[in-house]
C-alpha cells in the first residue's frame, strides 16, 4: 500500500471509519446479548454466537484502529508515515474466527435435526476457514503472479459456500415456517452479495489500484461490508429468531 | 479553530466538561440497565436501546476528552498547541450512530402497531442519518460557501424530523394511556428543542466566531446539549416505560 | 498548591490514600450491587444509585491519581514536581454528580408518595447542585477575595440542605417504621457531619495553610471524608433497605 | 531494599510470581461469584465478601506488577533499576482493606446471630485494621528501632486475633453442625499459620536479610501467603457454605 | 532463542497468531459462560471451570504478545531486537494454574462420588502442578545437561498423569451413560495427544532448532496445541455436560 500518498483528511476519514466500526460492533454486542431472553432457549446459542462475532469484530478493529494510528504521525498541518506497518493481517485473523461462525449461526438459527446441523456447521464452516487460509499467503504475497494464483485457490471454497447457500440450502429454508422464510432467504443472499466484496477488493492492486484514495475506498468499503456481514447479518438472525419463538410459544 | 487563543483556565474547563460526560453517559448507562427489570419485557427493547445511545456517548467523549488532551501540552504556567489535531470529527461519528437510534427509543416506547414502529424507525431513523452524513462535508469544509451549501441540505431532513415529531406523530400520541400522554409530549418537544442547538452552533465559524471563549461555549454547549439529548431523554424513556407498564400490569 | 514543598514520604502517602479511595469506592460498587438481591424491589433504585455514586467517585479517584501521578518524578531518592499541574477540580465533577445523588439514596430509601419523593429530590439535589456550581469559581480564583466570596455564596444553599436534613425531613421520617429510624436518623446525620468537612477545607488557602503538610491533610482528609460520605453511608443506605424489607415482607 | 544486586533471572521470577498471583486471584474472585448460585441467600454476603478479597488483592498485585516493573530497565544481557522507587506499601494499602474483610467472611459463614455477627466483625475487623496502621510507620520507618517499635505495637492486635480464633471462637464453633465443624476449625487454622509469615517477614531487614535472594524470598513468599490467606481460604468458606446449604435445604 | 534470525513476515505471523489465540480464547470463555444455562446444576462448575482456563490463558496471550511487540522494533522495511527480553515463561504460569484445572474439568464432568472426586483431582491437578514446577529449571537453564535433566523429571508425572487417562480412570469412563462414553473417551484422548507437543517442543534447543523458522514452529505450534487443549477441550467438556443433562432431566 502506498500510505504515503494519504492526506490529513483521508487519514481522518479513515480513522473515523475504524472508530464508527468499533462502536457499531460494540453496540451491536450488548444488543444482541441483552436481547437473548426474548428467544426461546431453542435459539439462544444462534444470538450468543452474532454476538460473538460482532465481539471478536470490535476487538479486531480496534487493534487495526491502533495499528492504523501508529502508522502515522498526524499534524494539523502536516502528516508523515512513520514506518510503523499498517497490519492489515488483522482482517484475516478476524475473519478465520468469525466467518466460520457466521455460517454457523444462519444454520442454528433453522433448528435443523442436530446431525444436520452438525454435518453442515463443519462442512461449510470449514470451507469458510480454508477459504481465509488459502487468501492469506495471496494477501502478504510480493509478487502479482501469486497474489492472483491463491485468489484462484481461494475461490473455489468461495464458491462452494454460494452454492450451498443458493442451492444446497433450498430444502432446509422450503421447511421452514411460511412467516420467516423471507427473512431466512434475506439472511443467505445478504451473506453472498456482502462477502462478493472481498474477493473484489482482493484483486485491487493487481489493477493498480493501490493510491490515496484506492486505500481509503479499500478500508471504508471493508468497514462497511464487515457491519453488514456482522451486524445487520446478526440483527436479521434475531429477527428470524424472535419470530419463530413467538411461532412456537403461542 | 483556534486552539492558540485558550487560556489553561479554558482548557482545563473543557477537559473537566468532557469528563463531567464522559461520566454522565456512563453512569445513566448502568443506570438504564439496572432498571430493565422495573419494565415489562415489551419495554425493555426501548431501555436497551436507551443504554446504549449513552454507552456509545461515553465511548465518543472518551476519544474526544484524549484527543483534546494530546492537542494541548500544559503546565501548571503555560499552556501549548503540540499541533496533534483536536478530532472534532468522533462526534458525527457518535451522532451517525445515536442520533437515530434516540428516534427508533421514542417510537418503540410508544408500542404501535409492528408495521408501524418498523416503518416510522425507518423513516424517522434514515432522515436522522442523512441528516449527519449531509452535514459531514460542511463540518471539513476549507471555504464558507461549501460549510454553508451542506448546513441548508443537512437542513432539509432536519425538519422534516421536526415535522413529524411535532406534526406527524400527533395521532400516535393521541392514541397513549392518558397519564403518559404529557411525559411522551414532553420527550418529544425535549429532542426538538436540544436538538436545534446543534446547527446553530454549526454556523458559529461562518459568523466569526472562533476563538477562546467560543471553543469553551461550542464545547461546553454541546456536552451540555448531549447531555439532554441522550441522558435525560433517555430517563425520561424510562419513566415513560415504568408508567406504561404499572397500567399495564396493574 | 506548593507542590514543591512535598517530600517523597508524603508523595507517597498520598498516592496511597488515593489507591486506597480507589479500591474502597470499587469494591463497594460491587458489594452494593450484589446486594441488590436482598430488598425487595421498592429499594432496589436505591441501592442502584448508591452503587452509581461510588462508582463514578471510582472513576474519579481513578483520574485524581493519575494526575496526581503526572505532576511529580519521583526517584528512591528525589521528588520534583514536572510542570503538568494537579488537577484537583475532578473533585467538583465529582460532586456536580454524586453530592445531589447521595440525597436522592436518602430520599429514596424512605419510600415516601411519589410526588413528594419527587419534590424533595428536586430541591434537595438542585441545592446540592448549586452549591458546588457556587464553589467551583472560588476554587480556581486567583484572590482571595473571590474565593471568600464564593464560599459564602455555596454556603447558603449548603445551609438549606442541613437544615431540610435536621428539621424538614423530621415529619417523614417519624413516619418510618421504628426500627429503622435510628438508622435514618443516623444517615442524616451522617451526613450532616461529613459534608462538614469540605467547606472547612476550602477556607484553609485564606488562612495560609498550604505547604506540604496541608497538602497531605487536605487530600487525605478529603478522601476519608469521601469515604464516608460515599461508601459508609452507601452501607448505612443498604442496611435500612435491608430492614425495610424484611418488614414488608415478613 | 537493595533492589540492585537483583539478577535477571531473579527479576523474571518475581514478575512471574506477580503475574501468577494476579491470575490466581481474579480467577478466584470469578469463580467464587460464579458459585454465589450454589449456597441458600444465607451465605451468599460471605462469598460476595470473599470474592471482593480476591478482586482487591487482583488490583493490588496489578499495581505492585507495574511498580517492579518500572523499577528496572531490563534487557536480554543486562539489568538496571531505573531510579523509580518499588512501592511496596500498595500491601499495606491492600491489607488495611482485606484482612478485616477476611475476618468478617469466617464470621458470616458461621450464621450467628445479628448481634453476635456485628460486634465480632467489629472487634475482630477492628484489630485487624489496627494492626496494619500500626505496622506502616514502622515499614516506612529510616531506622531499625523505630521498625522494631512499630512491629511490637502490631502484635498486640495480632495476638489478639490468634487468641480469638484458637480460643474465643471455640463456643461458636462447637455450635455449628458436625459436618462442617472440621472445615471451620480448618480456616480458623489456615488464618493463623498463613497470617504468621507477615510479621517474620517484616523482621527480615533486621536482622540483615536484604539481597537479592532475600527480595525473592520476601516477594515469593508474600504472593504465597497471600494466595493461601485469600484465594485458598475463600474456597475454604464457599465449601462450609456449600455444605451448611446442602444440610439447610435438604 | 536467536530472536535476530526472525524476518518481518516471520515476526507478523507470530504476532497474528497470538492475537488469533487471544481471541479465541476470550470468544470461548464467553460463549462457555453463557451456555452454563443449558446444563443442570451438577454440571455448572465444570463449565464455569472450563471458562475459566480460556479465560486465564486469554490474560496470558495478551501478556505474552505484549512482550513479543516489546521484544522487536518493526518498520515496514526493517526488523530489528529491542533488547528487550521475550518473555515465554508466562507459559509456565499459565500452565502452573491452568493445567491442573483441565484435569479437574474432566473430572468433574464425569459427576464421580464426592470423595472420588476429590481425590482424583487432587492426584491428577497435583501430578500436573508439579509436572510443570519441574519443567521450570530445565526451561531457564543455560546448559543442556540441566534442561535435559528437567525434562526427565518432568517427565514422570506426566507419564503418570497419561497412565490414569487410558488407563486409570477406565472403571469410571464405563460406568458413564452410554451416550456420552465416546465423547469422554474422545475428551480423554484429546488430552493426551494434544499435550504430547509440550515435551517434544521443550527438547528443540536441544537439538539445534533455533533459528527464524524454529522460533515461529515452536509459538505457532504452541498456540494451536493450546487452542486444542483448552478452547476445543472445554466445548468437548460442553458438549457432553448438554447430553448428560438431557438424560438426567429427559
Ligand atoms: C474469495 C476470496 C476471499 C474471500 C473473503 C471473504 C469472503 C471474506 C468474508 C469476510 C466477512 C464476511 C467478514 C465479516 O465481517 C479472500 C480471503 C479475500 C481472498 C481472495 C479470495
Ligand atoms: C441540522 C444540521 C445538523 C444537525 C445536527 C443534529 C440535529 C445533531 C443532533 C445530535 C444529537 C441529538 C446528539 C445527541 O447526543 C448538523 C449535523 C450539525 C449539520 C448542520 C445542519
Ligand atoms: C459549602 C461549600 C462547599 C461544599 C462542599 C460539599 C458539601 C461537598 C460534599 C461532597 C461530598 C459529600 C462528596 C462525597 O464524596 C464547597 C463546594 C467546598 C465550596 C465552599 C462552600
Ligand atoms: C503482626 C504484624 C504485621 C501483620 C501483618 C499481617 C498479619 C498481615 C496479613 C495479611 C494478609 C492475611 C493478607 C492476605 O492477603 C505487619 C503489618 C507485617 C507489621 C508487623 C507486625
Ligand atoms: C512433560 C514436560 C512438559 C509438559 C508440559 C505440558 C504437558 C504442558 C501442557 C500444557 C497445556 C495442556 C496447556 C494448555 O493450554 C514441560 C513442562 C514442557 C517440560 C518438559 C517435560
Ligand atoms: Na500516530
Ligand atoms: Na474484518
Ligand atoms: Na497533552
Ligand atoms: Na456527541
Ligand atoms: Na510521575
Ligand atoms: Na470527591
Ligand atoms: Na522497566
Ligand atoms: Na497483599
Ligand atoms: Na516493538
Ligand atoms: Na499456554
Amino acid at each position: 500500500m502506498e500510505l504515503e500518498s494519504l492526506t490529513i483528511g483521508q487519514y481522518e476519514f479513515v480513522q473515523n471509519a475504524f472508530s464508527f466500526g468499533l462502536a457499531v460492533m460494540a453496540a451491536t454486542t450488548l444488543f444482541l446479548w441483552f436481547s437473548r431472553g426474548l428467544v426461546t432457549p431453542n435459539y439462544r446459542m444462534a444470538i450468543t454466537i452474532s454476538g460473538l462475532v460482532t465481539a471478536i469484530a470490535g476487538y479486531h478493529y480496534l487493534q487495526i484502529m491502533l495499528s492504523w494510528q501508529s502508522a502515522f504521525s498526524v499534524t494539523v498541518d502536516t502528516i508523515e508515515t512513520t514506518g510503523s506497518p499498517f497490519n492489515q493481517a488483522y482482517r484475516y485473523v478476524d475473519w478465520l474466527l468469525t466467518v466460520p461462525l457466521l455460517l454457523v449461526e444462519l444454520i442454528l438459527v433453522m433448528k435443523l435435526a442436530r446431525g444436520e446441523t452438525i454435518s453442515k456447521s463443519v462442512w461449510l464452516g470449514g470451507a469458510a476457514a480454508l477459504m481465509i487460509i488459502l487468501g492469506y499467503p495471496g494477501e502478504v504475497a510480493d509478487t502479482a503472479g501469486v497474489r492472483f494464483t491463491f485468489w484462484v485457490l481461494s475461490m473455489i471454497p468461495f464458491l462452494y459456500i454460494v452454492y450451498q447457500l443458493v442451492i444446497g440450502l433450498r430444502g432446509s429454508i422450503d421447511k421452514q415456517p411460511e412467516n420467516v422464510r423471507g427473512l431466512i432467504n434475506g439472511a443467505a443472499y445478504l451473506v453472498v452479495v456482502s462477502w462478493l466484496f472481498y474477493p473484489i477488493v482482493f484483486l485491487f492492486p493487481l489493477i493498480g489500484l493501490t493510491g490515496g484514495a484506492a486505500i481509503v475506498a479499500v478500508e471504508v468499503g471493508y468497514t462497511i461490508a464487515d457491519i453488514v456481514a456482522k451486524a445487520v447479518f446478526g440483527l436479521l438472525i434475531l429477527a428470524i429468531a424472535i419470530r419463530k419463538s413467538e411461532n412456537e410459544t403461542g
